[in-house]
């Protein structure tokens, strides 16, 4: 059935693809840090580089695919503006992407989105207009705003320049650490994963990306199996950016590119996330803490290799912390 | 009384003495980042510039007095370690040095200090020693293994080797922003604010070096008014790096050098660490946030000043935070 290796191609964005679009935003992003800790590295048995997107402009790594969808408007759309569903980091990312640009940014977020995430987006000047807390009301309110402002809508993960500005983030890394054997990237939507695909594809001499994904929201894992997408179904995960659903332009990259996913439970990501926080004295949301759970939980996987983690980012409330 | 200006002049280490003590330990330190937030210099009407010791060996600056006294050892004294009583940071950074130097350490902390940094303490080699949690008992402990082991005693902030060494975290932060207003150092022991003096008099073109002392365990603060050492009476302050009494080698150097102490209240330093983890995304302990709180607290003074914080350390009990 899915036999489509032309489809596939087809769907993978070009080496020149990734360079344009580093190119249309690496000024105005910042290029963050590879960190490493000698502690984590002797727990592991391999070298960890941690690519610190908890440093990115907005906190996460989402302002590079939202700036590069951003930055591809024509002038007539840019002036109408850009619009967005989304309860986390998206939402800022698209709030900081419109100051840069100049443009509007038209923000929905359910009602019950902590404060501190509706602050942030608002403080970033995004126009925020809240709804109640089902998928469904969250796309017919930014259908709304669609039509009556003329905003160009923008999915958090699923489009294509956002999948290709999600992937500048692994190139920087191997910019860093060309000989990377692995890159482990978190699963929510897929556009950091697919984006790191495409990056490990063009720039690395054989890095493999392998994904990591929280048990209690494995539609990806699943999804692979299958070899479709299969829906996900109440997602209960500390890991609150991976709670998406992963998205008809991220599967077929991921399902043909992907080397594995790793699942870990909820108490390995906060163990994890602790473990960072502790002995980096760096600030990781959950979503990141999966990429170095996956390596704690298949240590043998990774035995001296080059492990490279995609630290998406640092936006945690820090009122409720689960430990 | 204290106008004994030829004493003062005698106790300030030379710009050589300085120069030395980093060339001893520059190889084993890490050169820590100077870190920026434009979210922060919005707020506080300046430029602020963090000096993230947070992420120094052993989780603090103390490394670097730690090991400028350890390798500035006899090989005699060497052969037979080097001890301490400490229950923070300090001990950590004697464990540290003393496996850098390959010399043994001992340390005697209070048997009430947080497991977290017993754990961290013996985790880096160190031989512990638990005491009643009284000063008395504490030098008592010490002495006794001095004597049995004959082992180099190292006091946290008092000895001069130690001070200067301290110093070279400020002599740091000038190499990379030569032109700066003002360096804010949190006051304790006195260790890295008159280090931080001695770094600003021979290496800046005038900048103040001022310090921030919690309201609650101001003895400096009262010691400078008094023009001599008053004693700490039951410091309560969150920040527990600072609740220790200031030595008699720092207090001349302070008391002539230093521009001003800012006393900051406990929900001032709080929120100031509070503001530093979710707008920076690192993690630095509560003595560090008393830097920031002065500054937010006496903004007028600091208008696009060019102002730098010494941010002593991240070694945070994470299970027990104070929000």
């Amino acid at each position: 059935m899915r036999k489509a290796g032309n489809t596939i191609d087809m769907m993978m964005p070009t080496k020149n693809d990734l360079l344009i679009a580093y190119g249309r935003i690496k000024d105005h992003i910042h290029r963050t840090p590879v960190m490493t800790s000698r502690f984590i590295n002797q727990l592991c048995g391999c070298e960890v580089y941690f690519k610190c997107e908890n440093f990115q402009k907005g906190g996460s790594y989402k302002i590079r695919g939202a700036l590069n969808a951003t930055l591809s408007l024509t002038d007539e759309q840019r002036e109408k503006g850009i619009a967005t569903h989304s309860s986390g980091n998206f939402a800022q990312a698209v709030a900081v992407a419109a100051t840069i640009v100049r443009t509007k940014a038209y923000v929905v977020m359910p009602e019950n989105a902590p404060d501190i995430k509706r602050q942030a987006t608002l403080g970033y000047g995004a126009e925020l207009t809240l709804c109640e807390p089902t998928l469904q009301a969250r796309e017919k309110t930014l259908a709304k705003i669609v039509a009556s402002h003329g905003a160009s809508p923008l999915h958090p993960s699923n489009d294509i320049p956002v999948i290709i500005g999600q992937g500048t983030c692994a190139y920087e890394l191997l910019e860093d650490i060309p000989d990377m054997d692995y890159i482990i990237a978190p699963v929510g939507g897929g556009g950091v994963s697919a984006g790191s695909i495409i990056a490990a594809q063009h720039f690395s001499d054989g890095a493999k990306v392998i994904g990591a994904e929280p048990a209690n929201a494995d539609d990806a894992y699943r999804s692979l199996i299958a070899g479709r997408i299969v829906p996900s179904e109440s997602p209960d995960t500390i890991a609150d950016g991976l709670r998406t659903q992963l998205g008809s332009n991220n599967f077929p990259i991921i399902s043909a590119h992907i080397d594995q996913i790793i699942l870990v439970e909820e108490d390995e990501i906060v163990s994890a996330m602790l473990l960072v926080w502790q002995r980096m004295k760096i600030i990781i949301e959950p979503s990141s803490a999966t990429t170095l759970a996956a390596v704690i939980k298949q240590k043998s996987l990774f035995t001296d290799k080059k492990t490279g983690l995609i630290i998406t980012g640092g936006n945690v409330d820090l009122l409720h912390l689960p430990f």
